[in-house]
């Protein structure tokens, strides 16, 4: 078995031990990474004098061989220790013994960091597209949705009447942060640790400003300890994407509240639902459910993270090798879940029946409160009133609109003509016309802004 | 493709969702669960007279039929959306339309929630027994280790001399605990949740008694509500598994500081270390590195759970789906985890000549207080007097008993005779003489207390 | 300023350090217990012939003058640097110099120990009757809801028909399991680490089973320098609080959900809400929503305990300290959230009316499939027939019970006859009536015997 | 008492719920930007003609006098349900009804949320200082040891030697990127919600850019049921004190190892450790055990934020009101720790004869490789030969440069003549010149910029 070590030992890995230390299993599909890292690599080597021209040559035309191997499935079951190794060996077989000169001057400190890099940032364009993506459905449902008026909430209590698209927009505008959150990773992780040795920088006198440039990083690390025991950078992007999920699990949370029998004001698309095996009329809205759960698992991966570096000396301890397990669920976690919410987001059918059905008159108190205000009560007091008015509503048991003329000049003189030029809901909607309200003037203000931010 | 429900939709599942929502990678391994839970449902079902003997024998038979293909892996691979559905097709497949008459009166819900406990029940048994392995090869190294004293430490400083043997047991008695709470929760977690249907109880008389019997559970539930939407043993289980890593992390990082060179107090068996790529020299402590660190995977996994049940309703809700991937990564870290932990622990060798040389005489510093109590000094006195000879002794740049006496008795007038009768480190230990103490009678009780119960 | 150590130190506490350090401002409260294991060691002291009569009595007499100042206040703002500073200062106020004997043979790391399980032991009581409150006003409401049918709800959409005292019960058997577990803790809390030094065992030859009796633990600890070093009973307790407050958050959730407009299942009681500063009409669940979100806190105490305590050596560290913030934030989050969930359960209303026109026909699908199962279908086909039919019904968009015959019959014969006959919902709820089913009788018993486990 | 709402309400709060639902014990410390919130709401409602100029006047005086009031202390021990409460009382107090339309046109939703983002960016700003006088600190100590040569460590392992400079920085690094996430989080928080009402936008036609340019913020909030609803400000800034505590716990937890009697590379000064109340010798490094043990604090408060959002609707719910409890502790924490470390860190001493006594010549090892590769022979086969003379001075149990020639010959013919030229671990330092390596080029080149980084 090839081993990038051993020479000093006098026994192999005892089977337990293998079993948890290898990390093949988790780390080879860093494989693409790997070879263009080692590509890198070679050339530096090469320009520092250490490979001549045709070492160079075959050292990069052998990592090309190893590479389209591995596409084609050499690393499936193989026996390796990691992803390094396995490459070594690959290579090995392909030219033979020149392949021992590759790991001059590096580690696998280094080039660990630099794979995972490389691999994180390919992950933050892939999750930046999906999230663009959902973003651009609820934008695509708002822009349906703009004349669909329904009850606000708060404390899951109706609060005022708004518009469906502001709901949506709601759920949008956290995913520009998100990618802004997302951005300022990439930022970071786009630092080079090539070049850093195991702990102390490299033996060989590398130019690790060509290999910045070959491999597309922003800067390279300023201490090689630091560079190759520090994992910010996934836990930055853990974190984000755990925010992120935390944003989706928000709306999906809605959305299953909506898609009720009780509420109804959504509909679900077939094709993003399932039944139950013994209730033939079920028709449940798993799309939305998985998506209001699957933060947990960003979450527990947050915490893993952090709790596996708490405590750790600077410099490479063996503790890092699990970040790639936490790192890997969290991406794959979103890349499965944000397709499927986009689907379900697009293709649900909001209900106007039911929206219109469920809206209260209680939703109209604020405005006669303003109301008052506007007769010089001071809006405290007008709060009061209207307090007692809707009392008054709930004890006679009727609409807040048909509270007795006479009731509700009891408690205020004004009252009764508030109430009977109340307006419609849509009017109320109006009235919040503040930037970022839901009146139409500023959804509609939203909506260009967003539907320009998702575009990719 | 075979479903379980899908009568009332007009569309199959979007390849997006069905992503998102297929649960047979992760629950594939449920299988054997599933078809002994379906073999005792048919019994089940044939004393409630559901099912004519006949048709009882062709469906247990085709169950076995059904366990005999997935033994030979008939699941690998398989498209179904979960195991349910996967054993329920190939039952078809073995047996025909009789196949439909498996689910009678029964839901997914209960079905799985009973799979899952069956599921746990075992791997509480195997945990057990790794755990029962760890706390004996901690046992026999303390057997050999009885006479050999290095310096106990509090703070991370030398604090008094203690007995290796007493170190390792320190470690030991935290494992007793943790098979007594992996006890309490597999007798929350032998409860029947078969019969409860999908969440108000079973449409067919089932006797519940003979399914629990059959499937060797303790109790039934006492309400299908809670019986099919809740995660309580689950929970339970992976929180003694994260606390028993969290045992495993601490044993694990003193044994990494031990075999530090600066330390040097045990030495690794080649066959749980690995050596640098890079640093021929190098002999890491890799089996101690990762087994501090897997604590924090199963942490993750019990935040997960914590965070997917948060807030939902009683009963069945999609969210739940996402228990298996945090109970199997819990289950498989901690299995993974102890085989090596035990063989690391078994095979290491302490090095006296390094315990015996890290000795400072200032480990003493107690036994003088105390000296000074036995002749009438209030232990707070005395505990200032010899701290004032200890800073002597730093001042002068000498060991503590090579303070000149003069020196000494300028404190108080009794210390240079104790200083002078001050006797070894093993004496020293044999002075802590109460029970649960470094002695050398507490630590063979110990000793023999622990090996019993480590005894399979 | 008095302080237990220090002769051996030229400078005191740097300010910014003396802030990190002080304990006090956090561990004040546990200055009973302390008094309480004080009296206790003096007594032991003096068993062991280290104290005479004489002495052994000034310092209990002293300790009890210490707690009555402590009662009045003393404790409040002192600038000791801990609880057990604190208590040996005033033991010097009050009787002198003898003061200075209390502490012979004990350290901090037993002392501190000792207390905080004496204190755990009365927070568990505690905790344990508020438990009990609150299954006690669900089972009252649930008395009072036996007659009341409204939909249950699996994946959040109507799925049976059940009691609403069935629904009350779910929430309820869940604080039963967690009573269960907070008496495992109790057993394992009820272990006296006192006489094991500060990491070997006392140097004074103490019997420990008469302090064990005193302090009326169950077991003495086995090995002191895992009695000192360990918190396994601070986190399978801050463990038991956040399941505990998971199910509360489960409960609150959905009351809720049922106290939203459109439910409107259940009418809280003015006493339990508050309203909006701005809108006068709200009234809102505020009891529920501050009951969903406070298992958040224990989760987060529990995660940081576990993040605490990973990869420490055996014996005492400082990080030990920081285990009480975590505790008290618990079992205080706790003792605050009961009280008022319990009194919101007790004085909620529900609305039968709303429960009743909530209930749609779909609910009684299974009936009919069951129906057809009674004639001889298997049930997975009478499930797909079901379900032709109730999307036969949507189309139509009629009632369940109102698709024309000929269309019924043209999915199957039967249907016709078995939608005439279907029956109401309380009948279909009596046809689930398997022991933890919603049929009356399994409710009945499930009350029964809930008010004996709540009563005491 | 007076309240904010209550108009509608029969009954007031119930006690039990009243102490659940009060946050003034938690929020009372926003009063300052309660009060400058305030008065830029009046400016803003004096311009939208709500009020008179004289108005203006006379509620502007009365929020200076209420804050002066608070400033005193009129706040303590207050009993109004919230902060914003307490001030409006307050005012009502000083200037009678006209407080009354203070809170015209606005929700405490968008006050306390305006409140909020204000406290943060003034914590921010102290952590940020902090935080460099943390960095300045290592920066320091970093100057002063830049010729102490120690062992580099990997894995808890010698590995190359490398300057106590060097290793101080690694520890600086992250504390820049720190500052880098907290500038990040501070842009995204001077984001102003002010104006957006209780969900749907304000009804009174303020001039949002007018109350963010008084209050200084960046820009204004796009979307009012978001503005108020979210609260990713408080979780970004808690991920980013919690890494920031991470990298405090590496610190700290590797300077623990330094300073135990093994390593003994660094004394730290008496005002930053405690003795121990039982063992007079004892000097503990608690500044550096508390550091390391902080982050479990501040991941507690995170998990416990994403665990409090999780799944909920957009807009406001209560649960958002457990948010300031996280925040707060996580702020207190961040600057409850910083100073002492700083302090900590400023007067350690480093022991050059210790760093010096613990440099074993395996360091030297990859210089022996590096050696066999200027001689042609490839890295990997170079390490395995370097490797097996290690074996051998391992089994003669001699120093790697006392290897007899002939046994290094067997192994290959130069490394006798390697091993005799293998020159001093300074210049094995110096040859690893790499940017961001451990010799001085890089080192003093990092100072300078690390240095220009932390000033203020």
């Amino acid at each position: 078995m090839h081993q990038m070590w051993g020479g000093r030992f006098s026994a192999a890995p005892e089977e337990s031990f293998s079993q948890l230390n290898r990390s093949l299993p988790v780390d080879h599909r860093l494989w693409p990474q790997d070879i263009r890292g080692s590509k890198a690599w070679v050339r530096a080597l090469a320009q520092a004098g250490i490979l001549t021209p045709g070492e160079e040559q075959m050292l990069r035309d052998g990592l090309d061989r190893v590479a389209r191997r591995l596409a084609d499935g050499a690393g499936t079951g193989a026996p390796d220790e990691d992803v390094h190794t396995l490459v070594e060996r690959l290579l090995y077989e392909e030219i033979g013994d020149l392949a021992g000169k590759l790991h001059t001057g590096r580690s696998r400190n280094d080039q660990v960091a630099t794979d995972l890099r490389l691999w994180c940032l390919t992950a933050l364009e892939q999750v930046d597209r999906e999230l663009a993506g959902l973003g651009a459905a609820l934008v695509a449902q708002a822009e349906k949705g703009m004349d669909l008026i329904l009850p606000g909430y708060t404390h899951g209590q109706q609060a005022q009447p708004v518009r469906w698209a502001y709901v949506l927009l709601a759920h949008a505008w956290p995913l520009v942060r998100d990618r802004e959150r997302l951005a300022d990773a990439a930022r970071r992780t786009a630092v080079l640790p090539l070049g850093s040795g195991a702990l102390a920088g490299s033996g060989v006198p590398v130019d690790r400003d060509l290999l910045r440039e070959e491999l597309g990083f922003r800067a390279i690390s300023p201490n090689a300890l630091d560079a190759t025991g520090e994992r910010d950078f996934v836990v930055e992007i853990v974190f984000a994407l755990a925010l992120l999920l935390m944003h989706v699990s928000r709306l999906a949370g809605e959305l299953v509240t909506y898609s009720s029998t009780e509420f109804g004001f959504v509909r679900l698309a077939d094709g993003y639902c399932t039944g139950s095996s013994l209730m033939p009329q079920k028709r449940n809205p798993d799309v939305f459910e998985l998506a209001r759960v699957k933060v947990a698992r960003t979450l527990g991966d947050l915490v893993g993270l952090l709790t596996a570096l708490k405590g750790l000396p600077a410099g490479y301890s063996k503790d890092l090798q699990e970040d790639k397990a936490f790192l890997f669920d969290a991406v794959d976690t979103v890349l499965l879940t944000l397709p499927a919410v986009r689907g379900g987001v697009a293709t649900m059918e909001p209900v106007a029946e039911r929206m219109n059905a469920a809206l209260q008159r209680g939703l109209l108190a604020t405005d006669l409160a303003d109301g008052l205000v506007a007769q010089g009560v001071p809006f405290r007091e007008a709060h009061v009133l209207v307090g007692r008015l809707v009392q008054e509503a709930e004890r006679l048991r009727v609409d807040l609109a048909a509270v007795p003329p006479e009731a509700a000049r009891a408690i205020h003189g004004s009252l009764p003509a508030l109430l009977a030029s109340l307006g419609s809901f849509a009017e109320s909607v109006e009235r919040r016309a503040t930037p970022g309200g839901s009146a139409r003037a500023s959804v509609l203000a939203q909506l260009s802004e967003l539907a320009a931010a998702f575009r990719a």
